[in-house]
């Protein structure tokens, strides 16, 4: 969990539409894996791991549901 | 986790029912798993995986239930 | 994930009381279960597994707890 | 999940403390396993499962703590 | 899951400071395991246990992290 | 969970930017399990575990998101 990997793209929540917000929600999830795990080989084969496992790609799902909440929040839900 | 993916339909949190926001937040969790899992054969194949797996289809639910609770918010609970 | 089940019963989030909206918060989970998994006769068989298993009791409580946060925000908390 | 089992003690959300509050969201928590798997004896026994496994202790407090927000927040926080 | 165990040390959530409400998240979290556990022998034998588990160590943070995020909107964020 | 360790740098939830709140958010949930596991030489061993496990760097995320929610509404999304 060491931190020099930038963590939040242009340093801002807030984006133009759902979709580029989503988008934000899969880099932020992604960046604390890089950021926690900073060796690319290490990460390409724990991605070859997890792609192919039912429960950690539903574990995913939960990490980006709950970076997403927040991100949809900030931007008033784009309302 | 990569994305060219589209994450959300109609780019668009806004839904005209309860029903039709569920909806969504089972797409929007399927997607997070189409991105990261691009091939659909794989997917096929975790899916019968997940579909008979009481633990799986529990953390499904949750995934849900997250992504419904940001879509609730959105629509201001369809009042 | 796939949804020809209806989601919510009523196609709404408000309910009499706090007691209904948590009846309300079971059936909505357990309706993703059962549009995940549409075969009643697999769902019997996974109901006899997770119903003996302590830490799947426990994380159907947690699906329960989240939907409800947003069923009870949805009703104002009855108050 | 069936749910003939009162799952709301006074079918309110309203206590008269933080303690109180936290009660209730044990109790919430408990009652849901109960809905879920009816039978004491059966409960009885996952009980002493539960109870000496170190991540089933942590996923109930888990369960508590999001019980707990929606609780907390319907009182304002006892503020 | 019984509990008379004191689970809100001075029945409240108001703290002075985030670091005081982060102690007291991890005061709440605790007891709740103390409550289900009341047998301080097995608490202490379970702690050797999660104390050199990674998995568990995270699942702690997760609890602590969602009694915090209550902790802290009571509080208004200490603003 | 001992708590001599400080468990949130400076005291406070506010931070410039959200580049700095999600620092923020990785050092919160690092400090809880330093809390957890005070001995440095365990939490050392059990860094080489977490990060080459797919699971529980998912499962970090997840914390991380979490926590970020809580600082991100303490900013105010940093509007």
């Amino acid at each position: 969990m060491s931190s020099p990997v930038q963590l939040i793209p242009n340093n801002s929540l807030i984006t133009n539409s759902p979709e580029e917000g989503r988008q934000l929600a899969v880099k932020m999830a992604r960046l604390i894996i890089k950021a926690t795990q900073p060796d690319a080989s290490v990460r390409e084969k724990l991605r070859t791991i997890y792609a192919e496992d039912a429960a950690m790609l539903i574990a995913i799902g939960q990490v980006v549901a709950t970076e997403f909440a927040t991100i949809a929040a900030a931007n008033n839900y784009w309302k």
